[in-house]
C-alpha cells in the first residue's frame, strides 16, 4: 500500500507557465512511455476532459448568465492543462474546473516529500535516480453566492510511475466529491449522498460505506475539530482491481456530478437571505480556506512543487472572513450546521 | 546549529483550552526546572507581558475608540497565556497581541516534527524519552481598515529544552517584525526599517543587515514568487552571546514597536480611498492568509500540535479575497507594490 496525491497540475522544476486563452479545451498529446498502460492513460484523460466540458455546460445552464473562461497552459517539465473559470455569475460567485495531463521524471526525493509511504514502497526496489511519471486529473470547486446554496468540490485522478525501461512500477486512481453548506438542509444532504451511493453501488457495495468514511476523515479541519462540510466520498491509492474497472467506477461518479449538485442549487439559488446569513457563509468560507491551505494534500503538494498557482488556488472562494472566537448562538441554524460538522452524520 | 519555532501558544497533547475573560493580563507562575536559566525565563516573560500592555495601550490611543479584549487561557499540559484582541475599531479592523508562557515535556518525535534540525542536534546526546521544555513569546498582527495603512506583525520568543535533571540542554531566542502595505509609501518603508536598524545597531552592527536579509527570505510566499510585504527583521536560533545580551536586544526592538508603526498609521489612517483600492487591499490580505497558513512556521507548528486555535489564527485578517489570475495594470500603484514584493528593496 502506498499513498500519493497526484491531483491538479504540478511541476518538479521551477519555471514559467505559459498561459493562453482558448475558446475550447484542447487535448494535450502527451507521450506514453508504457505501451500496456497507454489505453488507460488515454481513456482517463478523455474521461476527465469530457467531464470538464459536461460540468461547465451544466453549471452555465444553472447560472443562466455567466460563461466559463478557458485558459490552456503548458507545464515546462512536460504536459499541461486547461483551467476553466467562471466568476461573478448570477448564481455562482466563483467556479473552477481544472484538467491537467502532466508527465516527466521524478526523483525519489521528490516522491519522499510528496508521500513518505510511496517512497517507502520504492525502498524495496532497485530504481533509477529519476523515474518517468504520468498523471492526469480533474479538480473543481464551485462557490455559489447564496448562503443557502452549498459549495461543492470534486476531483478524479490517475497516476502512474514507471521504471527506466518504461514498464509501469506503480499505478492507482484517486478521487472524491464533497458538499460544504453554510446552512443544513437534510433533503440536500440525503440527495447528494444518495446520488454518490448509487454511482458507487453499481461497482462495489463496499465502495460507498468505505469512501464515505474516508471522506469524513479526509475533509477534516483538525485544529477546529470539525469537518469542512457534510462530506461525500474520498478514495486514494485505489488499485484493487483491473484499471478498466476503476476507471468505469470513476466514470459513473463523474456522470452524476451535475445530478448530485444542480438540483440542490436550483432549490436554493433564489432563497431570500439576510446580511447575518451572508456573514456566516463568509466565516464558513474562511474554514474552507483553512482546510485547503493547511491540509489538502493536492494543494500542499502543488504549491510546494511549483505547480501552476492560479490553477491550484482556483479552489479558494472569492471572499472569506475570520472573527476571533466566534460561536453561533445556542439553538440557531448556524449551530445546527456546526454540529453536523463536529459529528459526521450517516445521511 | 538548530532550528525550532516556539512562537505562540501550543500544546503537545490534545485537550480543551479553558478560556476566561479577564480585565488585566495576569502572570502565569510557571515552574522553573533550571535554577541557572530561571532569571532569563522570568525576565523574558516580563518583557513580553510589559510589551503586550504597552502595545495594546499605544494602539488603543491610535485608534481613539476601540479597546482590546483580554482572554486568559490555560494550556492543559502546563502554562497558558493571554490573548488581547481589538476588533471593529475606528482605525483598526482587527488587531491581536498574544503572550504565552508554556512548559511541559516534549518527546524527540514531537521535536522532529517541529524541527528536523533540532532533533538532529539531539541525536548526538543521550537523552530521555521526554524532556522538559519552557517557551514564552509574544506575537501580534495588526490590520487597519484603510488600504493606505499597512498591516504590521511582530513576534519575540525564548525557548529552552532541559535534560531530565533540569539542566539546560538547549536555549535560544527568536523574533521578527515586518510591514505589509497594500500601497507603497517610500517614507513609511524608510521609517520602519530605520527604526528597526537603530534598535539593532545598539547591540551589533551586523544584526540589522543579517536579520533584514533573513526577513526577506522568511516572509516569502514561494508559490507566488513574492514576499508578503516590504519586510523588516527576522531571526531564529539566536544564542551567539550571553542570554542577557540577547534579551536586551529584544527589549530594544520591543520598545520601538509603536514608534516604528504608529507614526505611519497616523499619516495614513484618514486618507481618502476608492472601492478599487479597498479591493486591492483585500487581494493582498488573501496573500497574507496564504503566507500564514502555508508557510509560517509558528502557525503550522501551533495548528499541528493542538495549540489554542483562536490565539494562533488571530493573525488572519477579518476579510480576504481571491480572484483568478489577477494582474495589476502596468504602471499602476498596485503594480508598484507588487514589484517591491518581487524584488526586495534595501530601504
Amino acid at each position: 500500500r502506498f499513498t500519493f496525491v497526484a491531483t491538479r497540475s504540478f511541476s518538479m522544476n521551477k519555471g514559467e507557465f505559459h498561459v493562453s486563452a482558448v475558446a475550447v479545451p484542447q487535448t494535450t498529446d502527451a507521450p506514453m512511455p508504457t505501451k500496456a498502460a497507454g489505453v488507460i492513460r488515454k481513456n482517463a484523460e478523455e474521461l476527465y476532459r469530457a467531464t470538464q466540458r459536461a460540468v461547465c455546460k451544466g453549471l452555465e445552464e444553472c447560472d443562466g448568465e455567466a460563461k466559463f473562461r478557458a485558459d490552456s497552459w503548458d507545464r515546462p517539465g512536460g504536459g499541461g492543462g486547461v483551467s476553466c473559470v467562471l466568476t461573478d455569475g448570477k448564481v455562482f460567485e466563483k467556479a473552477g474546473v481544472n484538467v491537467s495531463v502532466v508527465h516527466g521524471s521524478m526523483s525519489p526525493l521528490a516522491l519522499r516529500q510528496a508521500s513518505p509511504a510511496m517512497a517507502q514502497r520504492l525502498d524495496g526496489l532497485q530504481v533509477a535516480d529519476k523515474l518517468p511519471f504520468f498523471a492526469t486529473g480533474i479538480s473543481s470547486v464551485i462557490h455559489p453566492w447564496n448562503p443557502h446554496a452549498p459549495t461543492m468540490h470534486f476531483n478524479y485522478r490517475y497516476f502512474e510511475l514507471c521504471s527506466e525501461d518504461g514498464s509501469p512500477l506503480l499505478w492507482w486512481f484517486g478521487g472524491g466529491q464533497d458538499l460544504t453548506p453554510s446552512y443544513l438542509y437534510k433533503e440536500d444532504a440525503v440527495h447528494f449522498h444518495q446520488t454518490l451511493k448509487d454511482a458507487c453501488d453499481k461497482h462495489d457495495p463496499q465502495y460507498y460505506p468505505r469512501f464515505k468514511k474516508w471522506a469524513d476523515e479526509y475533509f477534516n479541519i483538525a485544529h477546529r475539530q470539525e469537518t469542512r462540510g457534510i462530506g461525500g466520498i474520498f478514495f486514494d491509492d485505489l488499485n484493487d482491481r483491473e484499471p478498466e474497472k476503476i476507471l468505469a467506477f470513476q466514470q459513473s461518479c463523474a456522470e452524476q456530478i451535475c445530478n448530485a449538485y444542480v438540483p440542490i442549487i436550483n432549490r436554493r439559488k433564489e432563497l431570500p437571505h439576510t446580511e447575518e446569513e451572508k456573514q456566516w457563509q463568509q466565516l464558513r468560507r474562511g474554514r474552507y480556506v483553512e482546510f485547503n491551505l493547511v491540509y489538502d494534500r493536492g494543494t500542499q503538494f502543488g504549491l510546494r512543487t511549483s505547480g501552476r498557482t492560479e490553477s491550484i488556488l482556483m479552489s479558494l472562494p472569492l471572499t472569506a472572513r475570520w472573527e476571533y472566537d466566534h460561536h453561533p448562538a445556542a439553538g440557531s441554524r448556524e449551530e445546527e450546521l456546526l454540529k453536523a460538522c463536529q459529528h459526521p452524520v450517516d445521511w
